[in-house]
């Protein structure tokens, strides 16, 4: 079209440019990812747990104001109006779209309800290194499940993804802590009541920062704030929840006192100090029943622990909380040793569902983030990404028998590839490629299959034609080969790793050169 | 919180409800749909692609506007603005934002560059049955790829394709078309230039329709237009292209030329029927050339078919376009029996990443829309989606020894999914399941086991426990034995399926059913 050809004539100075916060995905990264995610799966069908995913809209209205640090309805969400007004967004996590889901097909459902979903989730942030505005979760859940022994299945559940990923027994542990606990210790000090629940939040949070700014840190924001900077007037200011000295103690004494690996030293800790407390007694009770579950099942502290500091972001949890973490050290980008720190959690979250209800729905689950967990992977060693094998290039000379090449290219991608009796691959894919680019540049070719790390390409030139011959040039010993030789004289004359064979004889040829080049591999 | 407790004793009406045209996915649907993409990922592995991906959200700007039947801009695609007031769109399909992705990155990318992936697209359309605004497409793509023997190899691939999901040859065909032979007899009508452009693309959609309106259509649509109801005034209508008479003939004679099978014979009927167009005839030349590459490859018209009638809706094609055809009957919403028709389609678009480039970036790739390839293959009865097993239930009788129970269900779930010297699973996963819901009523915990379809359950009651035996409970001998049971007497006394062991020969016990109703059904 005349459109068309104007533009190539005079063409648009249009940007190519990823939006911001939106990152692509390298081939290395998916494989990784998709390699990952089939091991955590294994580990979730072996507990029960199926799959269903929700889409990536919802109603606003149905996804609720739930985003962790954010105090405006919205803010954090991409939202945009349908066309009968009806305002939409993108989810920002897996547990919200799964609450409607259930209650939406609620008669439908059998509890109790497993399932499992891993999907891509939005937040609109702004973006900035290793900050991303969409990301993957892998989050399993159970509905309809009242007791807190489902909390203790799903720390169970996530100690051993992260043995069936290879992260070995004492570099991770699962920490679990109570939200009613937490609850009762903000009562105890007279933040209870609904006046205060926006001072809660503030202590929820500012607990929720141990991690990152130490036991100091927790403190400033439990009393009068906190400068980004370190001192007063530098970098950003964040108020703090405005505590006095005696109750910033009492807290930060309680989140320390999972100091030891002795489980009911912690909880006769906590029920010693609030006492008084029916929420804290409560909750000490139900993180005993879970202690005790885990106990049973061959899980000890050293992968699942008691820890009254956990306290997850999210406001929508309402009892059990738990965070899976990474005790491994590694470098920051200011060149700092850090431990690795969570790679996901979840808790109990019964008020979700029943939003939608007018009944009570008892609901636990959790969430992994998918690519801190594949960055740790990497860090461990445990994944890499990397392709199988690069593919056989089938090269063209003669431009005008392009048939030919692509006949050669079919035969050896049906023969390198057997399917079994059950119509599926019967070993790894190896993959036979027909150069695509323009076949002028000879010497460009080979530079391609040189790059896409080709074991093998296949030539043949009229004279070779003519013979009934073709040549299978072994690109890795060619490469040895060609290691050794000084001059261009030299180089012509060795045809570094070629082999000058009968047509008929192509397959069998690349077959012989390919288990050569495994067994030679295998030697090193 | 109190803002809790005061939602769960005033819950709100909120109404839970899926945003209209986007659904969830089942289950089954999630296991096909992996199923089938596994499948898919193998045959492009061969051909040499490799995965990229990139974010569900680009510039509007970046995306450009190539909908098909879109004719405002932006008008089909969801929107928003960010805060830096720049627009976004969710992306609505994988072809323009690879060309996005390798203008940004092409001095890394090694041409020619094949890539496939698999990912949701969106659409801000009407949505009707069968007809959603998020649905997942599987590209595969050359970049860098100036020769048509790149089309005939995307042609071959997507025959490869239909044959590893198990479609018999004879049951699809790829068909094949060049939109410069369109353009070319749109010229020779008199449709040439920019001033045409709008009534071209009126031109091109209408021929678009044949499958769903027929020869009759296609001409009310290239003439004064159509009716939905088939008479004037009956439903909403369409204007037509305005040609007359004579042109619509001479166009319609041209998209049935293909009738036979002889290739040579179609190809020589378009060039006589246009032999003083230069764009028909070079058109025709490329057509040719990638009839002998297929045909050399052993690929028959029974599997590639150069046919004139193929459009495809996407204006930014330039060359080459093909479409997947499913041939078998299915029967429609109205009853009536049609071919079952496209399931992806695609083609050569030079243009697209040349406008980012100011130079060009010829290009050809193909697009498989996912759900309707599933619904074909289930239809087939090649694509079951159901779960290998249900699980194994643990069930509760004492609520007070819950970490007894969650001891045996940890205790099966390792033994039954034993792990390889690799790591990896070493036969399909047996799932184990601690009941989880309310365990007062225990005839209900059989009737989510019987739900679940699990396979046996494993009891034991304090009297068990006193005497260290445990109850294993073959679901499907115990159904079985059930049916010949009349009274509830009779019942009691059966214990149909049960076994009391030792609790230390709970695995074997497990294992022996097990491989007892695997033999069984195999007898069936």
């Amino acid at each position: 079209m005349s459109d068309k050809k104007q533009k190539q004539k005079k063409p648009q100075k249009l940007k190519a440019r990823l939006a911001r916060g939106f990152p692509d995905r390298s081939a290395s990264d998916i494989r990784a990812t998709d390699e990952m995610m089939a091991k955590i799966k294994t580990v979730y069908e072996r507990f029960g747990f199926e799959p269903v995913e929700t889409p990536f809209v919802e109603y606003t209205d149905a996804l609720g104001k739930f985003l962790p640090d954010q105090d405006r309805p919205n803010e954090g969400v991409f939202s945009f109006q349908d066309d009968d007004e009806q305002w939409l967004s993108l989810r920002y996590d897996l547990t919200a779209p799964l609450a409607r889901h259930v209650a939406e097909n609620f008669n439908d459902i059998q509890l109790p309800y497993r399932t499992y979903r891993a999907g891509w989730v939005f937040r609109n942030e702004k973006p900035g290194p290793g900050r991303f505005r969409q990301f993957m979760q892998f989050d399993a859940d159970i509905v309809g499940a009242p007791g807190v022994q489902a909390d203790a299945e799903m720390c169970m559940m996530m100690a051993d993804t992260m043995e069936a990923l290879g992260i070995p027994r004492g570099q991770y542990v699962i920490r679990v802590n109570n939200r009613k606990v937490l609850d009762g210790v903000m009562e105890a000090i007279g933040l209870g009541g609904e006046e205060n629940a926006a001072r809660r939040l503030t202590v929820l949070r500012a607990i929720d920062k141990l991690d990152k700014f130490g036991i100091e840190g927790v403190k400033l924001l439990l009393g009068a704030g906190r400068w980004d900077g370190g001192k007063e007037g530098e970098g950003d200011f964040t108020p703090g929840a405005g505590l006095d000295a005696a109750h910033i103690e009492l807290l930060v004494g309680f989140l320390t006192i999972a100091e030891g690996d002795d489980v009911e030293e912690t909880l006769a800790s906590a029920e010693n100090r609030f006492e008084e407390s029916a929420t804290v007694l409560s909750g000490v009770d139900e993180l005993r029943s879970i202690s005790q579950v885990v106990l049973a099942s061959g899980y000890g502290p050293d992968r699942i622990k008691i820890d009254p500091s956990v306290v997850r972001g999210l406001e929508y949890y309402t009892g059990p909380v738990f965070e899976a973490e990474l005790l491994f050290d590694v470098t920051n980008e200011k060149g700092q040793k850090v431990q690795f720190g969570s790679v996901g959690g979840g808790g109990r979250y019964d008020g979700l569902v029943s939003r939608f209800m007018g009944q009570p729905v008892p609901a636990t689950g959790f969430s992994i983030g998918v690519s801190r967990l594949m960055t740790a992977l990497k860090n461990l060693g445990k994944l890499s990404g990397d392709a199988a094998t690069g593919p056989i290039l089938v090269t063209i000379m003669d431009r005008d028998r392009i048939g030919d090449y692509a006949k050669m290219a079919q035969e050896l991608r049906s023969e390198l590839n057997p399917l079994g009796g059950d119509g599926q691959p019967t070993g790894p894919t190896i993959p036979v490629e027909l150069f695509q680019g323009n076949p002028k540049d000879f010497p460009k070719q080979l530079r391609y299959a040189d790059r896409r790390g080709s074991p093998i390409a296949v030539i043949q030139g009229g004279n070779e034609k003519e013979a009934g011959k073709v040549i299978v040039k072994d690109l890795i010993e060619g490469k040895r080969i060609a290691e050794t030789i000084t001059d261009n004289a030299e180089w012509r004359e060795a045809k570094a790793g070629e082999h000058l064979v009968d047509e008929t004889d192509l397959v069998i040829t690349v077959k012989r050169i390919l288990a050569e080049q495994a067994s030679d591999a295998q030697e090193i």
